[in-house]
């Protein structure tokens, strides 16, 4: 038989969007003689649909989309993502489910038993979880069809008490579907092919894997589908970050025409930027917008910005806004100016000057007898927040955040001021990283000026501040950062590693005491393990290492 | 025997704090003769810790609190709600769990078998679910031991397979105990009485429950401990909103001296005050400030903010600034300072035209030949925005958010701007209740300047400005919005209602793209089964409704 494998990129909620993208893939791949078309987790819906899954509307349109959908199946079998209504009156209301279309008729449903509630993700807020399994049967093979984290339980500390394979493997099985939405990190793609090929190795079978790519908000999705022989040897690998389609020849035992192959292992700092250009692109597209605005300081962070923006969105859809102060040194615009020439990018120059003063004016009478200090600090960043977004609500072009993971982390931004944003670009991307991308993106000529990238960070809001007035040197914060923050280290496991115990004590408790600036920072683009947002859920008034 | 119940304010993560105030009421229960103390669900840690959970270090200092607790538990036996490792390699790390302590050395640990993961709840996150019962066996007596959610699942429709209860009870326990960490609204105490009641009488068997009281950022406990017979009576409620600790005596049967007694149903107005107040006042004192400020308006949104701030801390810790702009009226100002006269909190009077019109000037150039629209209204916004910032940065005093749920809920506020805050004081009280809560605070004399109620509601950033040009009156759009968020209801059943198709598409379109600045806001003191904020998650970029 032969297998057609759609690896898509879905928009939450948009059933004629998505419902119509299926439809098409499916006359292709009947057209390309395959036998059955794979989809991904929650294909007709996007993936994560969160609350909107609460409203009986969101099913009913998800089913009326299956229905439709069924239509189609003729000649040509379909594996389906979707929720479905639990019949049963005990447990939750709903199934993380995929239907097996075949003749145009739902032949069975197959629901997902493990259902992953860390991190980013919330299923059992929404799912009930399966407790009984069968193969689906199509063209006289038993087919092992599982839904993503239903394969991720091999370990010796398994997350849960029960594995959908051990039931399915006692039915014969001559090949594994799982059909995932298994969002990126750039450690997750190793990680993806190793937990898959211990399940084709472990049940000697032979397993094709169909990803979503694309981005959700914050939540960006890679691709990188998969197909393992039954020894557990990658066979087949598609692209990352960009839809594709493929048709494998499966001979009832074995994926034919395939040898082993190494999984292509791309660098980090390619992989990140390939995801957050996507996701910019993808923000943009599915909130239907198109331009973007950001404030361009002459430093490096919103340099990066700046450039991922113009690959994202094209350079005539950014508008760069240079905005100095009396504090602003005398290279930075020249910094900011040397980018836009670059990259060719609009901008705007709107020094803060005369509303900062009015500010202070105005506040002089309240403020009487009291030296300047992060207020003053403050009442600038926060008159640069109010210049974009002016430019965005008078042109319609969403600003973009320029915040990075470093500063996120220790609270070192203005809320209201450099926070603001409808997304945030780099809010995952530590400073090392942010250096380690612009020289990327300079790999083939100077985009980012070199002066942005070796001068030292400052945020220019006093005479003469660097970042290293109050912070150690970003190696050494982000190398404790990643300890806390990415593997949850706690303070006395991070010393141990040689750390200055004061240094350590001190930067944790700037992250916890950060909390509350955080919590209305826009949504971050997620490229590691543990991004700050959805899925790092701390409390605000807690008192722990505060 | 005697049983204490504590109804305790606990603060998350601050051990210190939770645990000498359970040793001091285990020493006071010993003094008055209790052979049992029982205290609510995660007390040694405050709840909800979050993912606090996910670090080695904060589940050792639970479990350290918990052994310098179980030493002062000599002549006294205690039941105490805490996070326990699971020592099984296979299912998630901890359980959510009390132990139950007698002479100082922990006898049994109850495990909680239902884990809510609605709304708030997160709790499948961390624990993994109980699948074994055994009641406590405490002076001859089988006691069945439950945590809060497993007495929650008596309905026609349960949410979980499977009840605790129905395995305890084939022990013959004589008595049931349910540790709590159940979170207030104005509609959940009659609930709780009555799902609590159902459990008594199904079983029947006496009821004691504790649940835990004062606030944790946004989510706040309102206490209400209770006791059942084993009819299902309720036979006596402890206090609401304030910490409480009774002693009951259990004769191996029946619960002494009590007589079957009604709810004492309070009025939502009146519970909605006390919750708020006590909501401002826990921030607070557990995020170590004392001190707030507002933007006063002279509406009745920020007037009755203030009211309940200067309840909550004292005028003398409540600064209101008044930030008049050429759009205000006449009598905004007046309104304000009646207000603050009523009310004797600290003032000032900040006009905001210098930087409004620097803003103007700044921009100028780039918006040249474009009229004043929706840009320029929110200049005035964020100016104001800027403005009680600085004071907040310049004195340490906390900004609170004045915006109200339904203007939250159809996006009719400003980012960075009215929508600024630590805390959303009102962000889950529809303008319809911000009336009712205003003629309450007023039911002994004028505190709400009159005017402030019955002008029209405008947000004065342009001439003649109304909320009536724009939105429909409030009382249908409450209506129509409690429909769609608290109840969930799709558009066709809120429409088959009879309210107008046109009206209902359109608001529940603006409700949802407005996702992208709710995101962004301060927590909002929850005071509904559904507020905006962690209990109501919704994708950003998706299409549905919008």
């Amino acid at each position: 038989m032969n297998i057609a494998l759609a690896q898509l990129n879905y928009h939450i909620g948009n059933f004629e969007y998505n419902t119509n993208k299926i439809i098409e893939h499916i006359k292709l791949a009947k057209a390309k003689g395959a036998d059955l078309i794979v989809f991904a987790e929650l294909a007709i819906c996007g993936y994560p649909p969160r609350d909107f899954l609460e409203f009986d509307e969101f099913i009913d349109l998800c089913e009326d989309a299956a229905n439709q959908i069924a239509g189609h199946c003729i000649g040509i079998a379909c594996i389906l993502g979707l929720p479905v209504k639990n019949k049963v009156l005990a447990g939750k209301d709903l199934y993380n489910a995929a239907y097996f279309i075949e003749d145009g008729v739902v032949k069975s449903v197959i629901k997902k038993a493990l259902l992953p509630n860390y991190d980013v993700f919330d299923e059992y807020r929404y799912f009930e979880p399966a407790r009984e399994f069968e193969c689906i049967d199509f063209m006289g093979v038993k087919i092992a069809v599982t839904i993503c984290e239903d394969l991720w339980n091999i370990n010796n500390n398994p997350l849960y008490v029960s594995s959908p394979m051990e039931e399915l493997i006692k039915q014969q099985p001559k090949l594994m579907i799982n059909i995932a939405a298994s969002p990126f990190s750039y450690l997750h793609d190793e990680e993806r092919v190793l937990v898959l090929s211990d399940n084709a190795k472990q049940y000697a079978l032979p397993l094709l894997y169909v990803n979503q790519v694309g981005a959700q908000t914050e939540i960006i999705f890679d691709g990188g589908s998969l197909a393992f022989d039954n020894k557990g040897n990658l066979i087949d690998e598609m692209p990352y970050f960009k839809e594709a389609f493929r048709i494998y020849k499966f001979d009832g035992n074995i994926i034919e025409g395939y040898e082993p192959i190494s999984h292509q292992a791309v660098p980090d700092v390619e992989q990140i930027y390939e995801g957050l250009v996507l996701g910019i692109k993808d923000y943009f597209v599915k909130s239907g917008f198109s331009k973007a605005v950001l404030g361009l300081s002459g430093g490096i962070d919103s340099a990066l910005v700046c450039a991922l923006a113009c690959r994202a969105l094209g350079p005539e859809n950014v508008m760069a806004v240079l905005m100095p102060s009396k504090y602003s040194s005398d290279h930075s615009i020249q910094d900011a100016l040397d980018l836009v020439n670059n990259i060719g990018c609009m901008h705007e120059i709107i020094p803060i000057g005369d509303a900062a003063d009015a500010f202070d004016r105005m506040l002089a009478p309240a403020f009487e007898g009291l030296p300047f200090n992060l207020a003053e600090e403050n009442i600038q960043a926060r008159c640069r927040g109010v210049v974009v977004m002016a430019m965005s609500n008078k042109f319609g072009y969403i600003l973009l955040n320029t915040s990075n993971k470093s500063e996120c982390a220790v609270g070192y931004g203005t809320l209201y001021g450099d926070m603001c944003g409808a997304i945030g670009v780099i809010g995952d991307v530590y400073k090392t990283q942010v250096y380690q991308l612009s020289q990327y993106i300079n790999k083939d000529g100077i985009v980012i000026p070199e002066n942005s990238i070796v001068k030292p960070p400052s945020a220019e809001l006093r005479p003469g501040q660097k970042d290293s007035d109050s912070l150690p040197d970003y190696d050494t914060l982000d190398k404790i950062l990643f300890q806390y923050i990415e593997l949850k280290q706690s303070s006395s496991a991070i010393i141990a590693q040689g750390y200055d115990e004061g240094l350590v004590r001190r930067i944790i408790k700037m992250v916890n005491n950060a909390e509350f600036k955080r919590y209305q920072t826009p949504p971050i683009l997620r490229v590691s393990p543990k991004a700050f947002g959805m899925g790092r859920r701390m409390p605000l008034v807690g008192k722990y290492l505060s």
